[in-house]
């Protein structure tokens, strides 16, 4: 049995790592720790968990994580990770950490990005960008995986194996992405308030959003010189995460040729479902699940290369994948834990 | 293992009882049958299924499934099961029927309520209502189970207890209950359209709901003579049922009486968690799963019990209380294929 | 011209009332006042403004505001208002108080219910209840108005004409009550985030929500010793309240003599629209708007006999009856400013 | 008074008409003719106008339509109204096309985009499209308007005036839109069922919608041979609908450029908003109203110029902007009936 130890037990993606991890047949839960609601019983932070996991929010105590657990979930805020991960490595610790503080390779990036100076920068060449479609052999082993962020994982897991194929051409990219709204996380905030987000549609950061480097970080890494203008939209849903990106130039590669590398790429992948013919994607066909569909559509005319995505973000986007990479890193069976099918309606 | 067909597997509870056989260990799917979709994939259905669960969805040929399957669920609209029931038991299968046919136990209230003569009369003695906490020795090794309704299952488990310990008072029983959308089926009609239901709250068929008799049947076999007014609301969410009952009088037991006759009927229970202190139940804390929360409020002063619960209307409302229905009957852990932790958020 | 003030424009029911008042024929604008937002424009705090009232939110000066409008609308927490009022009638304004300050004319039962003393105590008995269809008469020409709280305004005007038809008889009250989220207000809460409150149903402070005794006060003016029960919920929906009220008891007068009792009372009424035949109120009917929808129901053989009534929150139970009372307090035309149709879809 | 018949009146757009319609100055309601729910009130199909507009729903006879109306306006489906105009304007009425049949001038195109011959082929050269800020000269005295589409509404206001700025670039366009479902109209299909758009995001006919062409016509006459790439997604919500439109290549203007392009077409109009500084549109911003919100981003290194804009799709996306065309048409004041300030929240 795997332990685990989790910091963040009471946001979203606390929560629903617990949620995954409870049908895990190898991990027992270790420590539960939350920075705000310490003390109380993780039924009483969030109630789906009454009478099912009866264990009480703890103070996030690095060291006694480190040394109490195989590996650590870091489920924070940007900006915390950084502090707790050498901690937590040297108890001996393993750690999948969902924020952002690994995610991007260059710390000058990192500043400009998060607005604070790194303060890990010698592990951030030994994180491993958690993207396991595009890094299994590398993360296997690894101490430190960063977790990929959710409008990352949607847009990068088609555009991966697609930009190769737009060598030759010269294209632009643009990832028009849209959210629900756990995405932001349990803070109470006036964007978050039902009365400003139900009934609305609101477009955000548009080209100034920080998962902005992090897809080009990633998109530069499959075809030199890439760039990505990338723009996220908050939608009235509580999950799921759909990326419309689009290739757009001349001398694109048709739909068959796409869908083909897109094949070689996903068949033998557990959790990428491609779709073909008139399928497209819906958010609400991954909810609760730790599946990405993904669609092409090409018109040579327009010069317009499009792919579809969808995730749940609290799935893919984060704790799903988060157990995925656990389960990778541990050399457990990659699936174990995450074969919840879909919720639907 | 038990091998399982579906009549209904095109419609909300089918699918949500694949989804909770996806995850039973001893069960094995068998013929998915569906009235409209024949032929088609189950995934081109319901889109959370691709990849999932690679399956046709057949013509309902009752001999057939009956011959072939050790369990069948129907789970089809009232005055089909009564026909489909007899050939399913001569093939040598149980059934366990979601639909409303044999859930009165009376031929003269089944055609009062249903507008239509019930065709299997003599059935109707032998059919065990399936509300496992309280019929669970009837329904070991029966071969008919009526599952019953998902306002019934809300309303009966908080009552059923609670209404002997109001032998004494003089009482009059109220059901104020609110549902999401999907108890009323996937038939596409104007009561169903996103642009009537969404932002909207409607209170339907008061005091003349089809639910009503099946729960003054229950109630009156729990304190005699007892008569429930029933008022149905249908709420802008896909998932969810809360029940607000009252039962209104004078000489009504206290707070604390009736938690522990509550506590005397469910503690040991898997999937009734009764709430106490300030807690109150809330849908989403049973998304997605066959849990149901209780929680009890007495105002002596103003003659006024209130029971309150909460359940997912296609879980233990539907689905998920049919598979527990199948797992007793067949002798299984009661809990397989049952473990799901809710969805929240 | 009528010069009207605000005191909490920052807040939904001040924004609503400034959305009213902007199509008032005999109605201008002034201070805009709000405790958190001062010297921000309208438009940035509520963007359906932006370019249609482009003015300031002003600090909340009782005095400046006093003199300087004719009436003055508080739309404040409670508590506020009790130190506001006596400075702006001295100013020589006329008030229509939206918060609970003044409702209860009892100083011990405001103690008991809000939690602090009551601090404007020789005015509670000149402040009228500003329920316009009972009170019209005592409203016109008063200094003061007590705007009713929603879920009262939504319980009164079905059972204040009923209540007395009632006389006879025994009967209890129960008013279980539905509401979208907007009621709480604008601030940010874990209550009110969207993936708290998202396909979710909530049942809150049952049987001890603060409108409770504000029901009671005006029930039992219209039947002594009239006690009623309260239960509210919370829906998933931004506006809209629905009231089940349920008199339960024996001798209960019939369905006819219901609507009679309340076409005596609502026929003339611009506002109340009474339902016959099989129509029940829903909430979007009323989106938007002023108007409340009631219809009957009876079960004389259960016992009982239910009024169900349906308003926009902000509307008819905040913000349209805060102008209709304006309207009458000055002697205006009574609809003048809230000819609004609903909006449906 | 200018007597106005409507055709449609039970569907969305109609019901919308009839809403502005009800606060004109200078309308006088006439015929209101439905398809299907002939002889009916228009409150029993629509609970909104009960007691407000007291009218019957009729069949839709154009001859008597055209004879006793002054405008009509057509809340039909494709195919129908080609066949009522010939007759309408015989009649001597004037019309106002709220549907698709007399938006693209080229009959081939129609063929082609819609499936069906045109068959009143001679009127497309004199139907004026009404988009009326780009065509108000044109609209005035003209006897057909074809009121856009509204996806074509919220991608033309912001593209038509920047277009031109983009003469020396080589640019390709994308619209990547999202809408409420009430777009779709009030028919009931599995595609609007509330437990199949609510909680899901769903792109459809990428690259394959009939507003595609209707787009294409309008850009590519502000700026030679630009063609348009156009992908709809459908939003969980009513109502509302976001254009972020992407100019895509080199040498594009900055954005001080663009919004002075913005600002000379759209500063005197009444219902385009620029919002500039940080501001982004929102749907909720215009709801219920006629307004349509504009912004732009540019990122000149990623060769991406961003428009964004937001309308209610019910509103300037159809009956708002009927509206308007109507006044254009009759010299009315433009803006009577078009007052309304958005919903929010």
């Amino acid at each position: 049995m795997i332990r685990v130890g989790i910091a963040g037990a009471s946001g979203y993606s606390g929560a629903e790592l617990i949620r995954y991890l409870c049908s895990h047949p190898e991990v027992e839960l270790g420590v539960l720790a939350a920075g705000t609601q310490q003390g109380r019983c993780l039924g009483d932070s969030f109630p789906q968990f009454r009478r099912i996991v009866e264990r009480q929010l703890e103070e996030a105590d690095w060291r006694r994580l480190g040394a109490e657990s195989d590996v650590v979930f870091l489920a924070l805020p940007h900006g915390f990770s950084m502090d707790a991960v050498p901690e937590l490595l040297d108890g001996g610790a393993r750690v999948v950490d969902i924020g952002a503080d690994f995610r991007l390779r260059d710390a000058d990036l990192y500043r400009a990005t998060y607005g604070e100076q790194h303060r890990a920068v010698d592990l951030l060449g030994e994180a491993v960008y958690g993207l396991v479609e595009a890094k299994r052999s590398e993360i296997r082993g690894a101490r430190l995986v960063a977790n990929p962020g959710c409008y990352p994982t949607a847009a990068l897991l088609p555009l991966l194996p697609v930009l190769p194929c737009c060598e030759a051409s010269r294209i632009r990219v643009i990832v028009d992405a849209k959210s629900g709204v756990s995405g932001a996380g349990r803070g109470a905030t006036l964007g978050t308030h039902f009365g400003e987000v139900n009934e609305n549609l609101r477009p955000y950061k548009i080209g100034a959003h920080r998962h902005m480097p992090e897809i080009e970080q990633a998109a530069a890494a499959a075809r030199p010189e890439t760039s990505v203008f990338f723009s996220p939209h908050l939608v009235p849903m509580t999950r799921g995460l759909l990326a419309t990106c689009y290739l757009v130039g001349d001398g694109l590669p048709g739909r068959r040729e796409v869908e083909a590398a897109l094949g070689r790429a996903y068949t033998e992948e557990p959790f990428v479902r491609l779709l073909g013919g008139d399928d497209l994607p819906e958010t609400k066909a991954t909810y609760g699940s730790n599946y990405c569909d993904i669609a092409v559509r090409v018109d040579a005319e327009r010069g317009c290369l499009v792919l579809l995505s969808a995730i749940d973000n609290l799935g893919k986007g984060a704790a799903g994948q988060a157990v995925q990479n656990m389960n990778v890193l541990c050399g457990l069976d990659e699936i174990a834990g995450l074969l919840q099918v879909p919720l639907f309606p």
